[in-house]
Order: C-alpha cells, then structure tokens, then sequence
C-alpha cells in the first residue's frame, strides 16, 4: 500500500480512538540534551493507559471489528503489553477478550491483565506455539485475532502518537523507535513521513534481539532463536509480513544495543529523568546515553513505549 | 507579617527565580482519582531542577544577596536536597557554596551536591550540632547562612511551586504539602491564600517525625529526638520560628503517616503513576491512598516535593 493510503489509515484510527486514549505528555531533560548532544523530546506512552503505546493499536483494532466480531469476543498472544491493552480495550468496548502469555512473563503483567478481567491462557515460549494455540481458539469459538503488531489497525494505531508528537513539536527531525516486531517502528514512520518525509526513523533493538537489524541488512525477513534480552517485549524472533516492508521502505537507519547498555538508560531514566520505563522502553534512550547516534541533528524524538516493570525486576535488572 | 506583604514576598521571589526553574508539569492519574475519590493534581517538583522544589527557596535567597555577600559566598546545612540547591545556585550566580550534611546523607544527594562544585562538610548528625559547625564557618570566612527553611526569601521561594499551580488549575480547593522545617508548607499556605483565601491548606507528616503535628496541637513549638523516618528529609525536629506561626495561622489540619502508608505509596507512585519519588515526596501521596483525608474535596492539589533516591534506597524502602 503506498503511503498515503496507510497515512489515511492513521488518521482514521486516531479519530476511532482519540477520546479514549491519553495524549501523553512529552518531557525534556536538560541532562540528557547535555550527554546526548542534541535536543531531545520524550513521548512518554509509559503513561499511556495500561502503561504502553500498545493500547492504542488494541483500541484502534477492536473499535474496527464489526457488530458480530465483536459479539464474538477477541483473542490476543502476546509478551504482556499488548495483552493489558487487548484487555482493557475489550472491557472498555464490551468486547470479551482472551489473552495467550508466556508463563514467564513478568508477574506484574500477568496481574495486569487479569485486572482487566481478560482471560489467559499461560504457555511455555520455548516448547509451545503460540500462533497455533490462538488459531484453535480462533476456530473453536470464532473469536477475531488480534495480533500485537501485524496488522493493518495496529500498526496504523501506534503511529498516533506521532502524530501528536509532531503536533507538539513540528520541527523535530529524527525520531528513535524501539523494535519488537516493528509495529510501533512501521506506524511511526507512516505517521511522521505522512506530515514530513524528510524525518529520519531510526529503529532500536536489543543486540540480543537484532532480527530486525539483520533482516534489514540482508533485504529479507530473518528469523532468530528465543531471545533472552532484558527487553522482554523485544523478544520477538522476527518482524512482520505487514510491517517489514514499510521498515524497509521508511526507515533510514537500525541500530542496536547491549544489555548493559540498556541497564543504564534504566537506570538513568530513574535516577535523572525520575520516571519508570521498561527495559523495551529504554532501548531508544539507551542509543542517547551512550552516544551511539552517528547523524548529528537538532531535535530527536523518543517513544518511550512502556512503563511496565515491576520493582522486584527494575531491581534485578540493575544488578 | 500580614499575608498580603508575605504574598508580595511569594511574587518578588517568583520574578527573581522564573528564568531559572522549570515550570514544572503537572500530572493526573485515573487510577488515583479513583483510588481516593478525588481529582487529584500532582505538581510534579520532583522534575524541578537539582530533583526537588529546594532549589526554589535556594535560587531565591541567592538571588537575593548584595553584590559584596555574594563575593563571600554561602554556607547551608541541609539534609540533602537543600544542598544541591544551594550549590547549583551558587554555581549559576557565580556564588561559593559550602554545605554542611550529616554523614549518614543518602550517598547520591552527596554526590550531586559535589557534582555541582560545592564544598562538603560531613557531620555526625546525633552528636555534632550543625547549626553551631555552620555558624563558626560563618564567623570565620563571612559566609552568608542559608538556612533550609527558616529564611523568609527560602519560604516565598517555595511557595512559587503553588503560583504555578493554581495558574494551570485555578479551581483547587485543598492543597497536600509535606512537611520538614514547613517552609514548602508555610510558603504554599502564603501564596495560595494570597490567591484564593478559602483554598485549604494540609500539612503532612510521618508519625515518626511529628513535631509540627505536635506543636500545632499544643499552640506552641515543640521538639522531638532525632527520628529515624524514611523520608529522609522530613527529620527536622522542630519546625521553624518564622514558619510555624504562618502555618497556625494558614494552615487548617495537620494529618500524619505510618511508615508502612510511605513506602505504599513510594511504591504506587513508581507501578502505578511511572514516576520516582522520594520518600519524603511521598507522604502526601500516602494520605491519598490510604483513604486518611476525611475532609471530602473536588479538587486536590499535592506538592510532590522531590524525587531523590537511589536505586538501592528505593530497594530498602520496599522491603
């Protein structure tokens, strides 16, 4: 689809969920301009309801089901993010909704989620298929799918908070993204290149996780085995169908980090920026502490993409 | 003082300090709406710079010096927070600052108070007194004292916070504020009554540092042994001789917190809200959760005070 069309899609999705999500807000830190050397705007979708920008895509997807899918109910699989936010957007649309997670998701989302009153269905990441238990529930109770970011409404829904990125600040001319199965990375550069093609996406991912960074390289989609990052919502083994090849198209530049890295920009946020991200939220600030963004630039923007960590890991994790 | 001359204070302090502070923002939270059922606004001064509202009071007196006070130089005694005030002040007017800190100080407010090129005193905070040890450097070199909270440009300068929020939410009808030596309080009492006489001013303390508690009831000021509460910066034993009768005359209830409600609330703030808070900024937070707040309210607006603790501190506090 040329971008246009999926810019449409964008706009339409951020009508459909508007009053529904939080705009968040977007904070400056003169620290982090200093060690960064540029001007940095952080979107903060840590404060997103459910504490992702996964929610966004969720509601954006579930608010574009007809009158008998929605009847029918939903069914999502996903690290922990995507579930909350399938969840709450089931709960707040009157749609019933049923949740896949691996069995070593952090504790804290696993509540989350059943907060939410979704059901979940725990499975073994390393010996089960998850695609496959979802599509049996699909088909026994008819049940739509709603995949965490390979679809058209999801990808379309994350982009919105670009939009009100650049709507806050129009001038900005690069924008980090971290990359799990690039949802987030294709919906930003839709969103962004929709208002300006000149603004560079840069996409971030874990060393421990770079599927993306190798199938961009090698020009095709590349598969890698179950990673064991600390950036559990980066786990995915490989991009999508749906949002590889706009990555491909759209985005200048991927760029990975280490675990320590990641630690740090943790740690960072914490200690200078007082505000919680997860390690899969931190990996675009941890390319701005340790100085690996070569393209020199004025104004950077970061999606912050998730908040979700629980004390006893954000411990574990510096250690 | 009258109030209407002390407000005057609030709004000179206001115009010397403005170009140098952050306006800090202000966040809501669903959740602790409906938590404490009420509108709640949470003046987040733990993004002020140096991470608390100290460096208000402390940008506020330095700025207020004479051209050959200034060639002296300062000396403070502070706890932490009003240290790293008083020094970044002192490094952005061109200021020499000493600070005198109990040697039992969290190990990163030391830090930052280093990092911003101030001179460190360390002192036994149980069996050394430190007004004396800051007084005889005073004799000696010609410091100026810059008392953490009993100086009256330190007050108005604290009481900026509240200027500001009641200009984003001018509705506020009770204001949660934590209280040390009640500088924050008394300050925050000024300018809000300065502006809107019937808003309700609420002070809050640990159990474990009741003295303002204490003294309000008996209509004097009393003093308690040293305390050894979590909120690290709310240990003063006694609140001060010029604040303590603004906060009698300003200030309508006095509420304290257990231990237990501090650390709950520490942790909801980082789960829940995404935001790091130190204990000491959390008591206010801790009235809200724990449903103490008896006087229902519409709209509540609470001085989170400062987010200054290190990861290993948070760790201690949970546990």
């Amino acid at each position: 689809m040329v971008l246009s069309l999926l810019y449409q899609k964008v706009l339409e999705a951020f009508r459909r969920i508007q009053k529904n999500i939080y705009a968040t807000p977007i904070q400056t830190s003169r620290i982090l301009n200093n060690i960064s050397q540029q001007e940095v705007y952080l979107k903060c979708e840590n404060l997103q309801r459910t504490g992702s920008f996964k929610f966004r895509g969720a509601y954006s997807a579930l608010s574009n089901l007809t009158p008998s899918e929605r009847k029918k109910g939903v069914v999502a699989f996903s690290s922990g993010n995507h579930a909350q936010a399938v969840a709450l957007a089931g709960k707040l649309l009157g749609i019933k909704a049923v949740n896949c997670m691996p069995s070593d998701a952090p504790k804290m989302k696993q509540e989350a989620t059943k907060a939410y009153r979704a059901e979940i269905i725990l499975y073994d990441r390393l010996t089960e298929n998850r695609e496959e238990i979802a599509q049996n529930l699909q088909e026994t109770y008819g049940y739509s799918l709603i995949p965490p970011f390979d679809k058209e409404e999801v990808i379309a829904g994350a982009g919105t908070a670009t939009l009100e990125l650049l709507q806050e600040v129009p001038d900005i001319d690069t924008i980090l993204v971290p990359i799990g199965g690039g949802g987030l990375l294709a919906g930003t550069a839709i969103a962004a290149h929709g208002i300006n093609p000149k603004i560079s996406i840069i996409g971030v991912e874990p060393e421990l996780a770079n599927d993306t960074y190798l199938s961009f390289q090698a020009g095709k989609r590349i598969s890698i085995p179950p990673s064991s990052t600390i950036a559990d919502g980066l786990r995915t083994p490989c991009s999508g169908e749906l949002t590889f090849p706009i990555i491909q198209k759209e985005v200048s530049q991927i760029v990975t980090v280490t675990e320590q890295e990641i630690r740090d920009a943790v740690l960072f946020a914490f200690t200078r920026l007082k505000i919680v991200i997860e390690p899969s939220g931190a990996v675009p600030l941890a390319v701005l502490i340790s100085g690996k963004l070569r393209s020199p630039s004025s104004k950077v923007g970061v999606i912050l993409s998730g908040g979700n960590i629980d004390p006893l890991s954000f411990h574990k994790t510096l250690s």
